[in-house]
Formats: C-alpha cells, structure tokens, sequence
C-alpha cells in the first residue's frame, strides 16, 4: 500500500522526521524513500526541484499527489488513512481543539529552537550580536518553561494532549529533541526530560532516529545552564 | 449558537483576522468579541492571559475549549461546524492535499512579510543592517513570485486552492493584503493582485476588514519595485 509513497529527507530535520513519524504509526512502513545531503545541496536537485518548488525537505509524493509541507503531509496522512495504524487525531473535539493548539505551538518552540541554537548559522557574520543570540536563548528558555508547565499539569506519563500518543507528539518531538542534545538540565526540566526518555523509545520514533544522530553526540553543552 | 464563543483579538493582526473569516464563513455571527490594541499592551491583560500564558492574539474560547493558536482556531472551527456554512475543506482527498499544502506555505509567506516590511519593528536598532534588510525584501519578492505562479497555474478566477474559497485562502488573504497597502505592483503581480481585488470583496472579508485600515491608508510605497 505505501509503495506508491516516495519520500526526500535529510537527517536530523525536524520537517522529515514527523512526516517519518507519521508514516510508521499509521502503519505504513514499505514506501520509498532517498536520504539527500542538505551539506552537498541535494535538495536542490532537479528530481525534488521538480515535485518541490522550494527545493526544500521533506518533499513527499503519495501516488499523483505531492504534499511538501511537513505539518500537511502529516495531516494527509492521519486524514487519507483515519483508520489505520495509531489514530493522531481525537474524535472527541475538546481533545481535538488541544491536539491542535499544541501542534501550532510547536512551530512557535521550532522557531525559536532555531533562532537559540543556530544562529551563527543562519545569520551571517557581519550581521551578529551577542545581544540577539542572548535574547534568543532568553525566549528559548521562556518558551521551554512554557512545556515544561504544561506537561506537569497533564499528569505523570501523559502524552502532549492526553492520555495518547497524538499528532501533536509527532509535530514536538523532533523539535524538542534537539534540545537534550545540546545539554538541556534534567533538574531545570523533568517533566520535559521525563517525557523525553520515554517516548524515544517509542517504536515509531527508534525506527527513525536522525542517522547522523547515531554516529556521534554533538558534545555541545550549549543550553546546559538554560 | 455562537453566543457561547468569545474571541479577543487586535486590529490588522493576520492570525485575528483569519478566525474571525472562519467564524464569517461558518455562518458563527454573533458571537462575543472583544477588540484590543497591541499599543496599549492590553494582550498582555489578565483576562488574556488567564486563557492564554502566552498574552497574544487572537484568544479564542467556545464554552470550555480554550483554542489560541489561529490556525488551531480555524481548523477546530472546520471540524466542529463541518456542515454549516461554506466548507473550507474539501472531501476529495487530492483537493485536501493542495488545501493543506497552501495552508502551510502561507505561514512561511507570513514570516517573510513580518521580516520585509516590518524590519525596523522587530530589530532593535543597533542590531539592524542594511543587508538584513534587503535580503529579507528579496527573499519576499522570491516567495511572492511562487504564489504568483500558482494562482497563474490555476487560472482565471480561481482561489487560492481550486474552483472554491477554502481553508487556504482564510489563512493567506490577511497575510497577503498587508501587501497592496504597501505599494506591491499590479504589473508585475497581475494573478495575486487580480486574487486579492477579487476575494476583499467577499462578504466575509468586507465584513472582518481591520478598523484601522479603513481609516488610513499607509501612505508608503515600500514595495512599489518588489
């Protein structure tokens, strides 16, 4: 069934990795897929370019329809295949509304990942100052005390939105992720860190790991204090 | 039937105006309203915050379902009151698709507009630089010359989208008409612009225009060579 599924990713963006996660808890292991090198500019190449105006990753192709964008490739998926594999998406609507509230939310933590973590990279030298990146990591921290709140109010072992694994674990994790790896305090963030060690065992999530993540740490303690 | 919902929301903020085009196009009219000025700092009063730690706009609450984010908003309002009013997405899988991928990439058109035209307003002055400036203006000009070629590949008088108004077209118009207001070329962006003259007129739109707006134009020319 998932043969007529062909997905372009790179390793470790948070874009691919929820459509990758998405893909394996609705049960649709078997489609195609090709690794591309975002260092070597593969996404550029002509086979995405031309499924993918924006030459960018993941670029995904169910059959003749091409859905590029992460968070609606995700929802395609959830959408097309309703009632197969892990249902990302609650009936009931007030759960729904949270499930929802907490995926945009993820775009706003994404961002501000980004903005903290990566800034020597995304702006160029002439253009920093010590007192953007420091601003930076002040929202970032701001923001995780947000997560960090909300987690502790869903209650021990709960999930983003509830009880169950939902979209909104397949939209954060890859986000969050970044964080332990760059030393994100256990102390400062248990429920986070909580919520961390347990859902990366998550088969979905093992069968996915960014392989690049595999080979090495980054040694980076960057958000240790955070 | 919309007595029980109550949105505050800021004048001219694209996330407020889609709810409130949603809320339009549900046939929602009636519902309790509160209009705040971002000026005065009244988003970060109690009553926001007490429904939303993040003090933005738009907060939105339909008896006891808190929803914030905007495009949680809409899409809740979608799935709640699928039957009534206009359907903002489509049944047929492949046009749900298209829906959803036009949805995602308005947020990156969103960024881009914040980060061109409102430069000066979110970079604290010893940190801006001329070359920020014209790389996010061209970045702009790069983003809207991909919607001008999709709505070009869609032909005359479509939507964003297809042959119908649909969720894409909530979440892009109050993004997009920030452009015109600052002088963006009807020669060299005829679809956009023909889109925009075409759609500001739906009821919906006319209904919701931000207050301020009508009051003033801008005055700037900003965009005129875009």
């Amino acid at each position: 069934m998932a043969e007529d599924m062909m997905l372009y990713w790179g390793s470790g963006s948070p874009p691919c990795w929820r459509v990758q996660i998405a893909l394996e808890e609705k049960n649709l292991q078997g489609y195609q897929h090709k690794l591309l090198s975002f260092d070597k500019k593969e996404h550029k190449c002509e086979e995405v370019m031309k499924l993918n105006p924006r030459g960018q990753l993941p670029t995904f192709k169910h059959g003749d329809v091409v859905v590029n964008e992460s968070l609606a490739a995700c929802m395609y998926l959830e959408n097309q295949f309703k009632s197969q594999g892990t249902q990302l998406m609650p009936d009931d609507m007030k759960e729904q509304a949270l499930v929802l509230q907490r995926v945009f939310e993820s775009c706003t933590l994404q961002q501000k990942m980004y903005e903290g973590l990566f800034y020597n990279h995304y702006i160029p030298e002439p253009e920093r100052h010590e007192s953007a990146l420091k601003r930076n990591l002040e929202n970032l921290k701001t923001e995780l005390k947000l997560w960090e709140g909300y987690l502790q109010k869903m209650g021990k072992g709960s999930f983003l939105a509830g009880r169950n694994f939902s979209m909104a674990d397949v939209i954060f994790f890859p986000v969050f992720a970044f964080l332990p790896r760059f030393g994100l305090s256990k102390e400062r963030y248990p429920n986070l860190m909580e919520y961390y060690e347990r859902v990366k065992e998550r088969p979905s999530i093992k069968s996915t790991w960014p392989p690049h993540w595999l080979e090495k740490a980054t040694g980076e303690e960057t958000l240790k204090d955070l």
